[in-house]
């Protein structure tokens, strides 16, 4: 049996990684990236560069996506612009459509009905594990959709990612991968209001973060944060801007369901106090840089 | 070389344990609290059981206490009830007082000043592990004072924990404690606030808890109250209202110094709206309840 | 010089008494609503009903428009629905615009833009005052836009409105209709925390409300909303899902630019909250019931 | 009938011009201040300086106090200073004390518990309306305790203010009062925030106060700080900080009786903010300044 052909388009932080451990896997792989040049080191590993978006589609039993945010995915399914969008229309009957962007559940839905008109198989499969598990292929998969579309897809997604959880129908991925991220964007909140309490009380930073860690609250992700803060080298694994707008669409969620979430609130204004004021693109730790102006 | 004696203020759900390791370490005891009825235990196991909290003091070489808030702590050391007041000035000159109630960093360094114009030496000692660290003896310290004050205190300290951490002068202990404390509730009102979401979205809580498991965000504490709020069995393991006032200190201390806490201010209302409407007892794991209403 | 013909579209709480002031002032008027019988008083005060939006459109000197929110104006103007969509491209060159929605100012400058490359003259022109206010020909505009464009409109606004601010180009008018409805939503849920603190500490809310109204804090809003809440008739004039519409509009537009507004996010949930446990639909003074549950 | 003898404890912004108003009303006036100094102005016009705040107490048919804060009132009372404390001990059997402080209501029901216990009579009676209602004698009155005693009382209140209302047993003048100094504080940061959202979206903030004034949103304090907050001239009228500890006590309430209050402890962290970060001592409308750092 021949590898079914994967189409990717969106080459970020995350995309082009999780390419290369497509093309590892033996898998026929077509790309298409708004900056093409950043499909070069792809293309040298075998990838083909598509002409546009809709070629990259045509071209897909399985298609992937992951764009920065709900507006760059309509725009790369249903824009008219000729060489970017258009993508959606251009999918075979019977193509598999994987997005792994973090949008609205409410978007994911609206493709998933699209899909389903047009006998497309569509899962909603946005992720988390960062550039590091994206370059390992150990990222963790939230997947909304079909059990058996899931099985279809599960050797691309096993190229991918070691973790990949069926969370239920569409729109059931984006809406964890919302609240997971809540969870992170708080706790690394959480931990800078600690820290900014100590340090303003007087006390070493490093002694919370040496006490956090022998402690229940110890998490990955302050792990891998504490430092970070303590430091001030905000390098973005996981910008800033990315995690505020990801904190948007959960309120969003929110908001539209009445489900009050007022501590995210607040840590989002925190977050968005830090956006406004940093001209470079920042890491989300340094939401700390709150208490620093 | 005679052990020196431990007096011990407070036989709650964290100092019986905390008693009953300092007996196996054969440290003579002499306990007190406002319920004698809670040192039965302890007396049949070979503590003392004291008249009142002044006889308690007066025959400690060290003295520890630990009791629910700050006013039940000042009505101990300097209050004028013959039974429950007054420990304070019964203790002996030399003598070593370490209090691991959690209090405001103000009303250790009060401590610290009365204690050095009396020649006592304190430690501001609060701990975390919850009863069962208590009954392992696995409990951490956070400590505030003199390090050879520690020292000398360091085998009555091995007794009841494992993990001791000097983190800088008198109300050093307290101030990490309370940051700590504002860290926890918060990772578990983050958690609080990702499940109403999913669930008030229509999806499984238990698919929630399973991803944040397998995650970065991945906490000692969530491993624990996760599931406690997916069963809604709140039994105390931490009661909601120390939490709360735990939060309330924080809170205090941060508006004292001009440090903004944004979530943690969101929070504590959730838990005071939660501290309101229940009338028994609950974990802090409770505040989810805010989205039961 | 005979009256210019006017357009309207939306006929809703505010825009039918708006449409009976433009027919007694005297100006030929065409109306359009999704639902068509809303227009039946004003065909029998002398308007004329158009087939489609399109067809009011394209019949205007003056086409004003005021629906209920961001995507029923994107409907309006540029849907493909060949009755309730298309409307801007049948407007005249040379025509003026004015909308009177509460949306986004960046959509505001999106219709500017649009209408600037078709020689079309527009002006967001958002109102306040409420049915009251339209019913008695007393609203308040706040205007974006060009000068002299407001000039050549003043004469149908004037038939409207009785205070008319020009606050500067396009997205000007909406940006202070936002900043408006935040400080009104916070008046509002302002005295809703202070008479939850009143009542839930056992006091009469008629004396809050008594002393409020002879002291500094005394606004029109309240002498309104006041009353309304300690009897709990909570009969629409300013719908709450359209105050948290607002909320969330002027929320996103301070996360865009990086403004945070902490009070504004936490009020918001608790509009949010009471929305989503109301069946009927409230007037906004209803955020009190959020203590109430 | 001889008028009764009056002492006032505590001269500054407030207690001063209440003082001169005694005076112009006839009232035999005993004064006494830590700084004595501030009596100067007070003694020149006929009131007598009493060497200690006991001596004021003593002389007292009806004793008057306003100090900053609840840790200044005990002292005053209770505390064991010869010169600054244990004013009530003083106190005849039959005198009347009005404290008009903003305190805790529990510390207003600590005091009338021990006045009760000596036969004194007891009314919280906190105030509002500025420095200029002072001067004026228009101070408006919240009154907790016996309706008999306020009438006994009446002349004197009369003489410096103009609205007094009686809102209930004791208690029940502070906890309106922590309502109204909430209201008030929110109002305050509302438009702090509205500002804030226009002037970084590139408006004017001189055309949303000409809007706020012509519209609903209208207060009294509005129209004064709106001005000041354009101008960013904080000569404090009322002081940040005074403005934040009424927050807090407001704050405190709720949180013990489980009452929550979300946007309050939002702005009381913006309160907080910019009182940890100005040296000078600022009018509360300078909250506006967290946008301006």
């Amino acid at each position: 049996v021949p590898q079914p052909t994967v189409s990717f388009i969106g080459l970020g932080l995350m995309g082009r990684p999780m390419c290369h451990n497509l093309l590892k896997a033996g898998f026929p792989l077509v790309v298409w990236n708004r900056t093409a040049s950043r499909a070069d080191s792809l293309v040298s590993a075998g990838a083909r560069l598509a002409a546009s978006a809709k070629e990259a589609a045509a071209a897909a039993d399985i298609l992937i996506t992951i764009v920065s945010d709900p507006p760059a995915l309509e725009e790369v399914l249903w824009g008219s612009n000729a060489n970017s969008g258009g993508a959606f229309a251009s999918l075979k009957k019977g193509a598999t459509y994987m997005d792994s962007s973090t949008v609205s559940p409410a978007l994911a839905r609206k493709i998933a009905q699209a899909s389903a008109a047009r006998g497309i198989r569509f899962l909603d499969a946005p992720v988390t594990g960062g550039t590091w598990g994206a370059e390992k292929g150990e990222l963790l998969f939230m997947i909304g959709g079909e059990a058996a579309d899931l099985e279809a897809a599960r050797p691309v997604l096993s190229a991918m990612g070691k973790k990949i959880f069926h969370l239920g129908p569409n729109g059931a991925g984006q809406t964890i991968k919302l609240a997971m991220n809540l969870l992170l964007a708080l706790e690394v909140d959480a931990f800078a209001e600690a820290l900014a309490l100590v340090t303003g009380a007087g006390f070493a930073g490093e002694k919370l973060t040496e006490v956090m860690q022998a402690s229940m609250a110890r998490s990955g992700v302050l792990d891998v944060k504490a430092p970070v803060m303590l430091k001030g080298d905000y390098t973005p694994s996981f910008p800033l801007r990315l995690m505020h707008k990801d904190l948007s669409l959960a309120l969003d969620l929110g908001n539209q369901i009445g489900v009050p979430l007022p501590a995210t609130a607040a840590a989002r204004e925190t977050y968005s106090s830090v956006k406004g004021s940093s001209k470079e693109d920042l890491d989300y730790a340094a939401v700390f840089k709150f208490w620093k102006k």
